[in-house]
């Protein structure tokens, strides 16, 4: 009798750690979370995984499911080498993550930092689906990217391809954590919109309901519902966050020529207070061949943890190639 | 007997076309050039070169050689389409090459763009050998690209990626012939160079003897013999070309994590006048996971019509996918 085929995904997050049972089609048979630990090395961290994986396992082996593989998205991640090197949130240094998960699990492990996990998920399972050439740009706490050419993601020479986040829009501009100043994600990310909030709450007069909160308390989230209801600044916020970022896409696409950029994570969930001005200034800013060409559309990968499908979607697209 | 097998390289130019034999090792075996005459069709240029060609080939055969495919680099080809559209320098609007060239030829023909051809060139045959991420610039009249990823040219959605030369230094910054301000290769190229000249001729005092020469007669060569002989004016110039160029590739390695960038084209013989401080800008820019591992190295495309190797590298690289 033909087996149900599955794969889990894990999301090694700096709190906790998410993972579920997934199958080709990208539907979660099943899924849990435990803390991470990070004071404790991985290993204790995927043998506590794995107890937990051994109790569901249990009874989908009674329902004909079969787990073929193993995929990790996590911070710092490099793909060549199956390491974690430095990760911040996380207090293991230097680390192979696929040693352990293959000695521990004994089935193939692959691992891949977030944004190109969410890649390979919007290409099996998302937006993407069909596409062999696009982008997919994670707007969170940082601007994470992954690119995928010709069906295949880029890892570059050495597995650290994809940082759009740290490509630079202003060499005079805002302090990034990286060390340099200006880059894309300063101004491109939760914290980033925040700051602009803060740069026009300075520069301008215009009332907000902004300027009673706190650098510390402000949200990205306050910052769109502020939008909704009109609030001025907010609204200049968002139009100025997608200046530079459609600015700095336009770049990309003359790299790379995509089908399409998918935005991702909880700033792309601002609608089109923020896809609005991103398309605007791409579509001014691009090289005439390109222009109407390129899609700016947001994630699909909406249902369940996103982060576990697609961790999920990189170990099945590995399994596929292997064939 | 075992045929030697040869490709068929043609570049076409706006004034001549020049075309070669070349052997799987990158040796041109025999070459030739004849007047492009855009203003007719080019199907004319086709059985033009077609009639040279038989020419030499008739001797060829008699000493085993085989011709397999043709391999063609032309201003604004679109590889999957075939076609060269609305190209700079011709007179010929949108014609679909590849179709004219196998009807004439009865020979597989593939095309694309002369940085790409460079590209596939410097893989096989050059700087790039063994390499499968590396990006190649070409240094012109403007400023072309070719991009690789895990061995393979990228194209894109649309067939026209690697534009880097119209990824933007500065948004209010020089006019472009593109119909935007402040693209790269109105910086880094021969002419960009030349601009850059004039410019520090306008707000410095310093003496040059580039101030003895209009804007039409200056050239890059005038350029780099200058520095040769310590021209401030001429050192400064350099200076700057590389600085915009270092801190854009920076960008681009952001992107794409190359093992190297090889710098190919005429304002690339100015050697170190150009690398050292490209180098220099670009380590200085780049994220720090990326620091002293992307090397920048000249083209080794050095001898013989390096466009003809490049444009015969490319259908080697078809014929043995083919395989």
């Amino acid at each position: 009798m033909n087996k149900k085929e599955l794969t889990l995904g894990i999301d090694i997050g700096g709190t906790n750690s998410a993972f579920g049972f997934v199958d080709r089609n990208g539907e979660c048979i099943a899924e849990a979370s435990i803390p991470t630990l990070s004071e404790n090395p991985a290993e204790d961290l995927f043998k506590r995984i794995k107890d937990k994986v051994d109790e569901i396992y249990k009874d989908l082996i009674k329902k004909d499911y079969k787990l073929l593989g193993i995929g990790i998205g996590a911070p710092n991640a490099n793909y060549y080498k199956g390491t974690v090197e430095l990760p911040p949130n996380l207090k293991w240094e230097i680390v192979n993550i696929v040693e352990i998960s293959e000695k521990i699990f004994s089935l193939p492990t692959v691992i891949t930092n977030d944004a190109n996990a969410a890649a390979i998920g919007e290409m099996k399972f998302g937006a993407a689906k069909g596409m062999k050439d696009f982008i997919v740009i994670t707007l969170g706490t940082g601007l994470g990217s992954g690119v995928v050419v010709n069906g295949e993601l880029v890892y570059g020479a050495d597995g650290f391809a994809g940082e759009i986040g740290h490509t630079i829009y202003d060499y005079n501009g805002r302090e990034c954590g990286c060390g340099r100043r200006g880059c894309l994600e300063t101004y491109a990310s939760a914290p980033g919109i925040k700051r602009t909030v803060f740069e026009l709450l300075a520069n301008s007069n215009n009332p907000s309901e902004l300027r009673k909160v706190s650098f510390e308390q402000l949200t990205a989230k306050m910052i769109s519902d502020a939008a909704l209801k009109g609030d001025k600044i907010a609204l200049q916020a968002f139009d100025f966050t997608g200046k530079v970022l459609g600015l700095k896409l336009a770049d990309s696409v003359a790299h790379l020529s995509p089908e399409a950029i998918i935005l991702f994570g909880g700033l792309a969930l601002a609608g089109d207070f923020i896809f609005a001005p991103t398309k605007k200034y791409m579509e001014e800013n691009m090289l005439n061949i390109f222009k109407n060409k390129v899609k700016l559309i947001p994630s699909k990968l909406t249902k369940g943890n996103t982060a576990v499908l697609g961790a999920a979607a990189l170990i099945w697209n590995e399994l596929e190639k292997m064939k």
